[in-house]
């Protein structure tokens, strides 16, 4: 089966089917995958005004009204317990199970939280001509936990996670402009060589993710990552959090395009 | 005085002693200026889940914590109930009050919103030769409710406010690509031509604002307005909600030149 070709629609069909339960990365070619946050009421307004204060590691791309499981404006007709291939139950910041269904364990107060993914940004790199080291190595992307403190919200607070794409020096300018291009996705590098300085100690460590290759010459460009608000929620430890796991994403109507505006 | 050479820091404190109680615009020249919305605790989320449905309309500059006078992310020093000139006070939708300091109707409870203003993007079109008609006329800018619809969050609803600004053709595309990369003022204009098609019955009627000259061959260009998100706080007749009476804003000490990033 060719996934790229299907429509979003038809793919989410199938992993609320079961019938797709891996990872979702190369589905429906040009539209948005997103990462999710689920939270009861109680904590929503923090992590919403979280996301408005550190738009570039959060940039939220929907908002599900107070114990609904629908999302109209980015996926019609989506159903956030049973449309991503599998999800993480965290309770106060643990890790207790991995469900590819959460109609069970529904909450009417959960409020579910749509987050830009970097696959976005990445097809705009790729067709920029500059270079994905991780997508031609066949790694997950490297990421690092920073010393860039993130602007608190109530009860959310924490240090900025970079992803880390190793660039030659003549296609630099050309990332920058290709990811300013998509803020809805992260947006521009926060931060382009020197890892040092914003704490990074040793590029093949990184803290999630896997190392990759950097060629003599290139340069490290990093940008601002959606487990910034991920890791954020693990360390206020909530009563009960669902997310996405890794790689296994909700794919949303909207074409990558349409984030430009 | 030429307020147009002072800091914000400077002109907010004349404006905090009352030696400032007229409209802000021109001063600070560079500077970004802010609408102000004061809401109690209980509508914050609903506003600020309106405003991340609806950002063209809504671009938010700041949200304080509950209870602060402060801004700091925006305006360092700066305290909200004494820096705008003046203010409106609003109960159950109905204007009671324009006061000049409101520390003695403070309420432990008020989250205040700092909104984007269109004095940022004007002077990106200024600075593109793109005319501004009603600063040549020496008027408000004029303002429609048009029949597009706000995507509806909590108690808040209503239909988008647009400001106008007649351009001639060839100079259209930079307004477009000038206002786009201030996306946090409003962004790129949501529609050219054709006013009937959003609602506008007669562009010499403005709904707010003043009517202004539309040469032979010019075309109206409309903009998503920060009108919007007041009046969608007036119709929802909060018990009580603070504006800043128009034109009578913050001067913040974020450079508008940063508001592309």
């Amino acid at each position: 089966m060719n996934y790229a070709s299907l429509s979003p629609r038809e793919v989410r069909a199938l992993i609320r089917a079961e019938k797709i339960t891996g990872q979702t990365a190369g589905m429906c070619r040009g539209y948005a995958q997103a990462n999710l946050c689920i939270l009861p009421k109680e904590y929503a307004y923090d992590f919403l005004l979280f996301a408005q204060r550190n738009p570039k590691p959060c940039p939220i791309l929907e908002v599900s009204d107070v114990g609904s499981r629908a999302l109209p404006l980015t996926a019609k007709g989506a159903d956030i317990a049973t449309d991503f291939p599998k999800y993480r139950v965290w309770k106060n910041g643990e890790l207790v199970d991995e469900p590819t269904d959460i109609s069970d364990i529904w909450q009417q107060d959960f409020v579910s939280f749509l987050i830009g993914c970097s696959f976005s940004f990445e097809g705009e790199l790729l067709d920029a001509d500059v270079p994905v080291r991780h997508i031609e190595e066949g790694k997950n992307v490297p990421m690092y936990l920073t010393n860039i403190p993130c602007v608190p919200a109530g009860i959310f607070h924490g240090n900025t996670v970079v992803s880390m794409r190793p660039i030659p020096p003549s296609k630099i300018a050309r990332a920058v402009t290709a990811t300013a291009a998509v803020p809805r996705v992260h947006g521009a590098p926060i931060h382009i060589g020197d890892p040092a300085s914003i704490g990074i100690r040793d590029l093949s460590k990184p803290d999630f993710g896997e190392a990759v290759t950097i060629h003599p010459g290139e340069v490290p460009v990093f940008w601002c990552c959606g487990v910034t608000p991920q890791a954020a929620v693990m360390a206020a430890k909530p009563s009960i959090a669902i997310t996405h796991a890794p790689g296994h994403m909700l794919i949303t109507d909207i074409k990558n395009s349409l984030l430009k505006e």
